[in-house]
């Protein structure tokens, strides 16, 4: 028996644990379900009880930590990134496989000769965006360069978006993911090379240097620089390449809107704005404009000047900004309080089903010619809870685990999925659920 | 003898440590001048032999400091404020009196009820700003409630300038204290309360919704907000005030110009950019530019559009931003390399004369009627050393002690200057030394 440690049953675990549970029997692993919610725990593991228990944990708790790691051979933890930490130095101390979908941190990094040097598997990054991506883009890199290409270029944009069918909003947006992560995106400056020069957008006018990419059969979509596109030259081995950037997808129309919020400042969550119920969130917006007369949408229009029309406007007015809507909160940051409103009004409701679309631009030569090659994917929820989001962050987690323990590949210390031996078997299971590319040379 | 140790004899100490030497014998006081440099504290003690001593000090040496602060009966700190923590918890287990210009911070706060109990003074923002504003703002708040009068309005502006005598460049600036305060100014939200209605400024419009203010004899100055002014009403005991600002003079046009650096994005320093020295500072703004065909300073233009004009671009040209300077630096955040520059540009020459301008602005109702009464400084420094900046924080701080020591006021724990019996002997000592406020009914 193989003994599988899950840490987190929230929002986007569904699709990772039960790919566990229903692999579970043919590989006899034993799997833990843990969270520090038990009912979630127990929900998730209700028709499994042959192969699955339920257990609370609060990973803070350092004792327990260390007893339901002693007892485990693989943890998986999908907790938020920042609580990594503590789980992974318990995993290499007492000898025991860990994966992850997050970042390589810091922390996670230091910890890499100790693992490799004990045959222990520290595996991250390989959810969705980081994850499929990394796998999608190596295997075309890849291909590029063992037929004698050199790669010049190469972009690279994901969203989690709302399928055609449930995009019933101006916005063209719902959450599939953590909210919190959508309202304060971007804000930091955006980093990446075009044509060899250095280029940078800062937060402030992020939304509105933005991409237009297409997507056959979807059409078009608005995309925003990432953070650190630079970075990714290194693990792609793509050093010299003269363009790379990465961005994050949205609807047409929805950056010039969000731009609203970024101009006026109200996605700040270093302070707290006090008694806030006393307000509206017309007073809010009021609070942010110059001073001015008249109707506060009025008033708006004027400070946006050339950065507003039509379509923005009616999808402020789709989040009622300008009728006196109260604020629930007595105190929180302006984020905060924005937050609340989009959580009521971009909710996935019974049935909605969300999309992942992620897109690869490549540019390379071949024999002196200039080619470009383009590689799409686009995934559909079922529904609101098996949604397309925890499908793409939990599957290929799962798989390569999976892959892992059945002996797929040998790789120890700090991992991510740009390796053959890790994204090959990856990509050719996940083509097997829908999960799967289209390459197109253009 | 009274034991007197002054840690820190940087940049704005000169004047402080002047006076404490200057009243050290009339006083029987024996001062200590400390600091990690032992030559800057025995240049500022080579005359005063008898009465002080020079002390290399490392504040981090924690049994160093421990000795340094138990032989004293006062301490004053002139560290950068976040290095107060350690010795003030120091004073205060070893009972004895502390000084700083800074903010209170919650460290300090926190050692408020034992320093009160054991009847020690643990003194703080006695500088210019905050110190002076304080001290002059209540003692008119208080002579308009003595007469029965209620505040409607306070706004209250300071800079730390040029003086017109040695403005001799475009941006009528240059550093008389910490340059990376002045490059990284107003990075967070500007808070304060206009006709009753809360009003934020993000950084990202700090510098393009600023004020007007006129001194007499001194002209027009520009105005931007400060991060929170609305924290000022409970010190100063005006909770029912329908408007307070704070705000930061400059000389005109220098708003409109800085703005140019703050939405290109150069103001950030929570990235590095990498080979620096490979660029020109034309590349630098290049890198920040939306794509663009032409020379640089053509692009810059039509990227600000209304938001530049010639005056601007006088200033930025003095910067030599458009002549391929080349970066110095290998490696620094973008924030780091436009200070460079600055430094350079806005160095106070031998014989450059600084200023301090201060104004408060009040509103009040007096029986029935609404007055309004302007209460303004205007310091000049005396040459690049003696700067108005370093008397303006040194001799509040210096005074303020010297009439402690002396008995004028017995007042424990944290203490600011904002009661009249600290306030009021104070500033009839500055106005003794040139520093004295003119109030104008208007």
């Amino acid at each position: 028996m193989t003994n599988i440690l899950i840490i987190g049953a929230g929002r986007s675990t569904s699709s990772l644990i039960t790919y566990m549970l229903e692999h579970a029997a043919a590989n006899q692993w034993k799997i833990t379900v843990s969270d520090a919610d038990l009912q979630l725990a127990q929900q998730k593991t209700k028709d499994f009880g042959h192969v699955a228990r339920a257990v609370a944990f609060d990973v803070t708790n350092a004792s327990l930590r260390e007893q339901l790691i002693g007892e485990s051979d693989f943890v998986i933890s999908m907790l938020p990134a920042f609580m990594h930490g503590d789980v992974a130095r318990d995993c290499v101390r007492l000898g025991k496989h860990l994966a992850t979908a997050s970042y390589v941190s810091a922390d996670m990094r230091a910890l890499d000769a100790e693992a490799q040097s004990k045959n222990i598997l520290l595996l991250n990054e390989c959810g969705l965006d980081p994850g499929i991506d990394h796998a999608s883009a190596m295997k075309v890199i890849h291909e590029i360069q063992e037929k004698g290409g050199i790669i010049t270029g190469f972009k690279s944009y994901c969203g989690g978006l709302v399928a055609p069918e449930s995009n019933d909003n101006p916005w063209g947006y719902k959450f599939s993911w953590n909210p919190r992560n959508v309202v304060l995106a971007g804000q930091s400056t955006a980093q990446y090379i075009e044509n060899g020069q250095l280029k940078f957008i800062p937060y402030n006018r992020l939304f509105t240097q933005t991409d237009t990419i297409e997507v056959e059969g979807y059409g078009r979509f608005d995309a925003y620089a990432n953070r650190d596109s630079i970075s990714y030259r290194e693990p792609y081995g793509l050093q010299s390449v003269s363009s790379i950037l990465r961005g994050t997808l949205r609807m047409p129309g929805y950056c010039k809107a969000w731009n609203v919020f970024v101009k006026l400042g109200l996605l700040d969550e270093s302070y707290k704005i006090h008694d806030a119920h006393k307000l509206s969130y017309t007073d809010l917006i009021a609070s942010y404009l110059p001073n001015g007369n008249g109707p506060v949408k009025d008033r708006l229009i004027a400070f946006m000047g050339p950065e507003i029309d039509a379509d923005v406007i009616e999808k402020l007015e789709y989040l009622e900004l300008f009728s006196h809507k109260p604020i629930k909160r007595t105190e929180g940051s302006p984020a905060l309080l924005i937050q609340d409103l989009l959580e009521e009004k971009w909710l996935l409701k019974p049935g909605d089903k969300d999309m992942i679309v992620m897109q690869h631009q490549f540019e390379y030569t071949l024999q002196g010619a200039v080619k470009k090659l383009n590689s799409s994917l686009v995934v559909i929820g079922d529904d609101e809870i098996h949604t397309a989001m925890a499908k793409t962050v939990g599957l290929p987690l799962a798989i390569t685990i999976k892959n892992f323990l059945t002996g797929k590949f040998k790789l120890y210390g700090v991992q991510i999925p740009t390796v053959k031996a890790i994204y090959e078997p990856l990509l050719e299971e996940l083509e097997t659920m829908g999960i799967c590319f289209i390459e197109k040379e253009l």
